[in-house]
């Protein structure tokens, strides 16, 4: 993943003074390093019997989607409040900056399901933990979580279930 | 596109009354109905000398992202207000239900860069136009817009340029 790192740009100050914003739009924009991210995270888990991939909107959308069609299973939203039509679970969380609602619809996952949740980054864990909370509500069983991108300083590994976590790329 | 036609639930009155929303995730649950759509977005464009794709947030980034990587092109990002972090240009539109802001990054594209546009859903063509915007201010030549879905009886498809939109599924 060195190269894929060499195209990861770092913005100060963004969205809020103190926070070193990683931009992945560089990456998204080189179709080679794209298609490798989503490559080794098809190649990571290949071998873990999952059957559903989850995206947490909306750059989790990015990663998830070609992963699920790489990986020929089904393609799951978590959306920010308000978005998903349909009967639905919501979960609230602290974010690294605010605070945040998600929903999942109740149909989208079949009862033992196994499910890999995927988002571009795991900053302080919120996001992942109130997703893994949603996806065992609507039933589903939580093989992995995936990320583009690890904050390891800012601890959210250690929020998640042990040996269900993993990033390409750590800082 | 008759099998997912099937697939796209009618959520009545969502996100307000009177509006039929399309709920596009059970195309998405099933991954032959999902990659088909990529398939034929891509096999629709292949000869058009398409240089890059502009996912517009965030359903658009579900289409988009995979469209890209089978197209072997950059995925370029359209999204709301505040969330990207570098130099940017912004674009208002009035929504169907509301008003909204979206933005490029000025360094996304090259000049005279051949650039499709895609997003889930062509309504009353509000975004599309604004991101058509966006797309020529940095600098892009838009050779295509493409929808999975078109509400017809909204009149998007006049407010674009001739010859350059394109659904799959209409209404």
């Amino acid at each position: 993943m060195k190269n894929i790192t060499e195209l990861i740009r770092n913005v100060p100050d963004f969205p809020i003074p103190g926070i070193m914003f990683k931009d992945i739009t560089p990456v998204l924009n080189d179709p080679v390093a794209f298609d490798a991210i989503i490559n080794e995270l098809a190649d990571r888990n290949k071998d873990k019997g999952i059957e559903g991939i989850v995206g947490i909107e909306s750059r989790g959308f990015i990663l998830g989607a070609p992963l699920a069609l790489k990986m020929g299973i089904p393609f799951i939203l978590i959306r920010k409040e308000g978005k998903l039509p349909y009967h639905k679970e919501k979960a609230s969380y602290d974010l690294e900056y605010g605070q945040a609602t998600i929903e999942i619809h109740k149909d989208s996952i079949k009862p033992g399901q196994k499910i890999m949740i995927v988002d571009d980054l795991l900053a302080t864990g919120g996001t992942a933990v109130a997703s893994i909370d949603l996806v065992e509500r609507v039933g589903g069983d939580v093989v992995n979580c995936s990320f583009a991108i690890e904050l390891s300083a800012l601890g959210g590994r250690a929020k998640l279930p042990d040996g269900k976590t993993d990033s390409l790329i750590k800082y």
